[in-house]
C-alpha cells in the first residue's frame, strides 16, 4: 500500500523527471556490479515512492541498472570531454585525471561496464563498446588525423585498453598515487603512437 | 532413439575421455561469442553420439561453452608459455606471436572470453581474470621482479589490456600485417615499463 504522503510527493514530478531523479539516485547507490542486487527499496524509499512505481519506471532490476549504467557512461563522456583551450598534453592530462576521478566515485558501474557482470547482456556490453570507441575517436581526432593508419589506430584502442586496466588495478589495491597513475596512462599514449607510427611507416 | 552403431561408437571411449573429444570438436566448432549458439547437434554428430548424450556430459549450453572456454585459456596459456632458451626480447616476441596465432584460430572464444558475452556469468568472467593475471604474472617474473613498485605492477596490467585491445580490434578489421601488430604490442611492452619505472623513481 502506498501512503497519502507518499502518494503526494510521488506526483510533484513529472514521468521523465522522475526516472531522471530515480537514476541519479542510483548512481549515487548503486554499490554493486550486480544487477540483481540494486538497492530497490533504498531507492525507492529515498525518492519518496513505492518500490512498485519503481518498477513501473523500470520493469526489472537489470533495466534499471542498464539505465543508470548509460547515464553513467553519457557522464562519463561528458566530463571527460577535451578541453580545446588546453594544449595537447594538458588536455590530455585534465581528460584522463577526469576519467579517473570519475571512476573512483562510480565504482561497481566502472567494473561493470568495463567487464561485463553476472547477469549483464549485450546491452551493458554495447554502452561500453561505444564509450571505448568514442574514446578512441576522441584521441585520433586530437591528433589531428582523419584516416590514421591501421597501426596508429590499433595502438590507440589499446591505449584505450591500457586505461581501462591500469584503472581497474588501480581501484582494487588503492596503492598507486593518482597522479602516478595518471602520469604512466598519459605517457604510455606517446610511446604507443610512436611505436605505431615507427610500425607504420617501417618498410 | 539412439542407434545401435552410434551407441556402439559412443561406448568406446570412457566419460573422461568422451568430455575432452567433445571439448576438442567444441575448440574446433564453436564460431559464436554466444553460448546460446552452441550447435549442439553438429557437435553431437562429429562426436558419433546422440545430442542427449552431449547433455548428459553438460547438463546445458551453457556449461559447455564455459568448459571450452576454460579449455581455450588453458591452451591459450600453455601456447604462450615463455621460452626460458629465448633471450628476453625473443621470449616475448615468440610467446606474443603465439598469442595472436592462437587467438586468430580461435576468435570467438576469445571475445568470449575477454569481453563477457550475452548470457556470460562471473564463471567466463572468472577464467578471463585468471588469464589476465597469469600473463601479467610471466611479464614481472620474466623481469626478475619478485615484489614490483605499484607503478610498474600496474603498467603491466595496462600492457595485458594493450594486447588484448589491439588483438580485437585486428581481428574486426584485418587490415594490419600480423609483423606489425607484434611490433606495437612489444614496443609498447618495453615503453610502458619504461614510464612505469620512471614513475616509480620519481619524487
Amino acid at each position: 500500500m502506498v501512503g497519502v504522503v507518499t502518494r503526494t510527493r510521488a506526483a510533484r514530478l513529472d514521468p521523465e523527471e522522475r526516472r531522471g531523479q530515480l537514476i541519479e539516485l542510483g548512481l549515487r547507490m548503486l554499490s554493486s556490479e550486480s544487477p540483481d542486487r540494486v538497492p530497490v527499496d533504498e531507492i525507492a524509499e529515498a525518492a519518496g515512492i513505492s518500490r512498485g512505481l519503481l518498477f513501473h519506471y523500470f520493469p526489472t532490476k537489470r533495466d534499471f541498472y542498464v539505465a543508470v549504467a548509460q547515464e553513467a557512461a553519457r557522464q562519463l563522456l561528458e566530463v571527460t570531454e577535451p578541453d580545446p583551450g588546453l594544449h595537447h598534453m594538458e588536455r590530455l592530462h585534465a581528460s584522463l585525471a577526469a576519467y579517473v576521478d570519475f571512476v573512483a566515485e562510480n565504482e561497481a558501474l566502472y567494473i561493470a561496464l568495463v567487464r561485463g557482470v553476472a547477469g549483464s547482456d549485450k546491452e551493458l556490453q554495447g554502452i561500453s563498446e561505444e564509450t571505448r570507441a568514442e574514446s578512441a575517436r576522441r584521441v585520433i581526432e586530437a591528433l589531428g588525423l582523419d584516416d590514421p593508419d591501421p597501426a596508429v589506430r590499433t595502438a590507440v584502442r589499446g591505449w584505450v585498453g591500457f586505461i581501462e586496466e591500469t584503472t581497474l588495478d588501480w581501484l582494487r589495491n588503492r596503492d598507486l598515487d593518482r597522479d602516478r597513475l595518471l602520469a604512466v596512462q598519459q605517457q604510455v599514449l606517446v610511446h604507443a603512437l610512436e611505436a605505431a607510427v615507427a610500425t607504420a611507416l617501417a618498410p
